[in-house]
């Protein structure tokens, strides 16, 4: 009976780990579409990102369901528990992540107009790169559980605050040398914020992956979200 | 022996409310700070903010331990978990927030130099005025569990994204009017999305207390960060 149990419990666990993959897989993908129709002006394809967030809404809800009911029916101690909230964390970061790739579909019709400047355009798609990498790579080690890995993905959100911060200072540039380039140009420093927003999300799920494998936080100051700091200093 | 555990569970539920409404006012006091210390160049004040973040950031893991070692003692059932679970999810939003409010903070330094013009400054804080409102609403609902009162307030939300879109248009014309504009109305662009945000996250929390009172997710599309939709049309 206790086995019985046992293997009911894992296989719900099995469920919810493959559902976030789905998820993960479906989020990337709509974060490439995104920068993709950006730079190809491709508002069809921007539109299909727009409308797969509701599949990406909907998977987290039916997620967030299914793990209160198997808390609830399994009554799960320690690493167990710590396992099914650790998945509606991450799968609340992968929604996040969908929203991300959905407001930069967004501004696709709003630098139609205009286009993208070829330049901006290569360091938009090299930042989307480093951060689906990331992302790639985090839910890689989702699947697999090593706390140490997840602690270098952790650590190296710095690339991608460094590729943003360049990004950042060569928009303004364009801004300066022609007032028609600012309506363009300020979408997409919205939409360079989105994706290093989206490796911040990364960072999140690798911080969970070590709290679901050790049952602690990692320790020390997380490198993130820090960039605008050091814009103080390099816009000036 | 059964009164016993419920008044054990109560007291820490008890607990953990107390908590998220700390953590509430805090983040609440931070994002207020931060605006004032933008709009009146006070760097102090800005720093303030930067390490008020801390206690912010340890009140949530304090209270996701605590929620989970609630759970894996008392193992509640229904209602009782949907609470449990929906503090995280409030501690998660309100620690977001809290990060908003820092980012604003951070961006004292870079526009020092030039200072927030007037009308934009009063355009800023009327902004987070509504956020904060809103904030402060939502908590209040927190502590009486309406689930009517929780969807107007998401209802709402609507309000601080027209004004946010007044606030771009406004930054856009002045970065136009003169180049020299153009990295200070880059920050406090960032600004006013962050504020945005601050109203998404309300409106989140909202969204979390409808499901604590009912066990079920708010219907119908949420009016929420999709200024960046019209901006298309506005910004034009």
């Amino acid at each position: 009976m206790s086995s019985h149990i046992m293997s009911a419990f894992d296989e719900e666990l099995k469920y919810l780990n493959r559902r976030i993959s789905e998820m993960g897989g479906l989020a990337e993908q709509m974060c490439a579409d995104a920068v993709h129709a950006l730079v190809n002006g491709d508002s069809a394809l921007a539109q299909k990102v727009i409308s797969d967030d509701v599949i990406l809404d909907n998977a987290e809800r039916e997620i967030q369901e299914k793990a209160i009911v198997t808390i609830a029916k399994r009554q799960p101690m320690a690493a167990d528990l710590r396992e099914i909230i650790g998945t509606l964390r991450i799968a609340a970061d992968l929604e996040r992540v969908g929203d991300l790739g959905k407001n930069n579909a967004k501004r696709v019709i709003a630098v139609q107009g205009t286009g993208v400047p070829r330049k901006l355009a290569r360091g938009l798609e090299h930042l989307s790169e480093l951060a689906l990498v990331q992302l790639k790579e985090v839910l890689d080690v989702f699947a697999n559980r090593s706390a140490q890995k997840a602690e270098a993905i952790r650590q190296r959100d710095e690339e991608i605050d460094a590729m943003y911060t360049s990004l950042f200072r060569e928009l303004l540039t364009y801004m300066m040398e022609d007032p028609r380039n600012i309506t363009t140009c300020t979408h997409l420093l919205f939409c360079a914020k989105n994706i290093e927003r989206i490796g911040d999300h990364a960072t999140n799920i690798a911080e969970t992956i070590y709290y679901i494998a050790t049952g602690a936080q990692p320790q020390g100051e997380r490198p993130k979200d820090d960039s605008s700091n050091t814009l103080g200093a390099v816009v000036e």
